[in-house]
């Protein structure tokens, strides 16, 4: 599919923030698709991430970059903004912010330069479809392009753009929810999925709740090229997450798995903490994505420092009980096991009713 | 499964209000489980209903019972409730309705009794549990009891109630949240089915978004033992519902399908219309289920005599792009080839994939 020759139709989500070039090469070198989550990176870090991976791996691997958005607030909200988290920052022993604007500079022009110098195999866009120029630019250097969609209208839209591949992220992943069209909506996986298959032409690959080889067996059931796994990956030893992010994930069940704006003012789905529940009754005082990620930058660093885990953000999809500790070698031998016998179960359930009824 | 001898592991969604005994003994005939959703009725009514269904099949099939809930509501939030359906009455030409709090009878022991009697062969359980000894009178009586849960917890309660299987039901499912433990959770089926199956050692039944043959190999290579498919029966053509209800389901798309209170003061999810879009502002202010159900009645029934779609509660779940209009046979024709189909074509991904790196 895509030209990409995996051994398993599996992706290792891009995680912005968490995945290292360690947990995206490691991903290649097992047979699946690992993937730079670039998104908060500089032109130049983005550099340094894809040397080191091709370091690490000769096997294909992708990156994602954020969309740019427009964003405006007054400096009134963002006062507003910067009171909220102060008490905050007082608890963590942090000196008192810089009020004034957050600076959200996007690298997204610096990092399409590097995708197009390191002429990376696989290139997916969040949050929006980049300009039509830059998808012909990338498809002629031989880059594989794909976006990512919350509905099938946006699924829609990315093939009637150019793109050659679609992400559908069902209601149940972890993270941002890379809705581009308003309003935001929250469909399942089990929904999404069949629905955009039957829509598009283009491959599309699954994204939420998928976590072992049940998932990926279930994913080609709907029709999925390839099932996309994030917290799966999260968990693992090469992961670059911090280990209470991972010991948080690993001890929840499913209901501890909420939505929140609290930490970059884009809806995401995480494990719920104080933080998320302080701030929930205040999510009309956040300011927009990317002016809040900016505002709360400081904490979250500084809670990781401090093992402090109820002021991280513990990014996590809704399916916490499947989570395994073990190595990305160890979870793809997994996936490959459990999906061929998940297909042989189903169709033997498929069978015996038949036999059962001549 | 479960001692029921079924051409496939499919049953169709009891759906209180709009399965009909033709539909019922339709499913059933045609190799599924047909089942009655009974929520609404009376005693009589489903004493009635009971002998129907067996008037027109000989083939296993099952009834879906509400739980009663205790409810509580003051004479001053009835009066509020009452004054904002005011003017929807007013404009569907509706008399003044009578103030004062309205009958919420529920006929749950007289609907066991009818279950005993007839001993119908499957009965499930929505909103909580039956008392233990009701679950023992029934197993002994020689009746599958069955569950409904919205998470794992809940399906965990199930199998300790000595239930002897679970419906779980996913955040794609139509209708009305089987919800009966706090706070709500809204869950994927992708994230609920393996994390119950791995939870659970009774047979668990998915329901939400499925709607074909490739749902319901997902379900099974997920671990279900059945997928249970209420939006793809209520656009059959037996199906009792509304023709403008099974209209509005096969034009939308869906980022229509919305979760409301509306119409019965418990949360639930179908196409959105002028009523629930209204409504939405008043959540506040509605009655507590079944409360707030018994005041819309009038509106709802008047709505359908008048073709308003508008007032209609038009119950879908998130997968309407999935419909056709057919027979129930046709409907389960389609579901036994695609389901085989789709477990090839899964099968087929991963021995070429093997095979390619060979």
């Amino acid at each position: 599919m895509l030209g990409l020759t995996l051994k398993l139709p599996v992706w290792q989500a891009p995680m912005a923030g968490i995945s290292t070039p360690e947990l995206t090469a490691a991903a290649s070198n097992a047979g699946v698709l690992g993937n730079i989550g670039a998104g908060y990176l500089s032109g130049e870090q983005t550099e340094e991430f894809v040397q080191r991976v091709k370091r690490l791996t000769k096997a294909p691997f992708g990156i994602n970059l954020f969309v740019p958005e427009k964003v405006q607030a007054d400096l009134k909200q963002v006062e507003t903004a910067h009171q909220l988290l102060a008490p905050y920052r007082r608890e963590l022993g942090m000196e008192e912010d810089e009020s004034g604007m957050p600076a959200a500079p996007s690298a997204f022009n610096e990092q399409l330069t590097i995708v197009l110098q390191e002429k990376v195999k696989v290139c997916s866009f969040t949050f929006g479809l980049p300009p039509e120029e830059v998808i012909e630019q990338l498809k002629a250097n031989g880059t594989v392009t794909v976006g990512t969609a919350t509905t099938v209208d946006e699924a829609i839209a990315c093939e009637r753009a150019g793109i050659d591949a679609v992400v559908v992220q069902g209601s149940e992943a972890g993270g941002h929810r890379g809705a581009f069209q308003q309003p935001e909506s929250m469909i399942g996986l089990m929904s999404l999925l069949p629905q955009a298959v039957q829509e598009v032409s283009i491959p599309v690959i699954a994204a939420g709740g998928v976590m072992n080889g049940k998932g990926v067996a279930a994913a080609l059931c709907l029709g999925a090229s390839a099932a996309q796994l994030g917290t799966a990956f999260l968990v693992t030893e090469e992961s670059g997450a911090h280990p209470l992010h991972k010991e948080a994930i690993l001890s929840a069940n499913e209901k501890d798995i909420v939505l929140t704006k609290a930490f970059s003012g884009k809806t995401a789905r995480g494990v719920s903490n104080r933080f998320i529940k302080e701030m929930q009754k205040r999510e009309h005082a956040l300011l927009p994505y990317p002016l809040q990620h900016v505002l709360t930058s400081g904490i979250r660093k500084q809670a990781g420092r401090l093992d402090e885990k109820e002021f991280m953000s513990l990014w996590s999809g809704q399916s916490p009980r499947l989570g395994k500790r073990q190595t990305v070698d160890e979870l793809v031998i997994h996936i490959a096991k459990e999906t061929e016998e998940a297909l042989l179960a189903a169709n033997a359930t498929m069978q015996n009713m038949k036999r059962s009824n001549h």
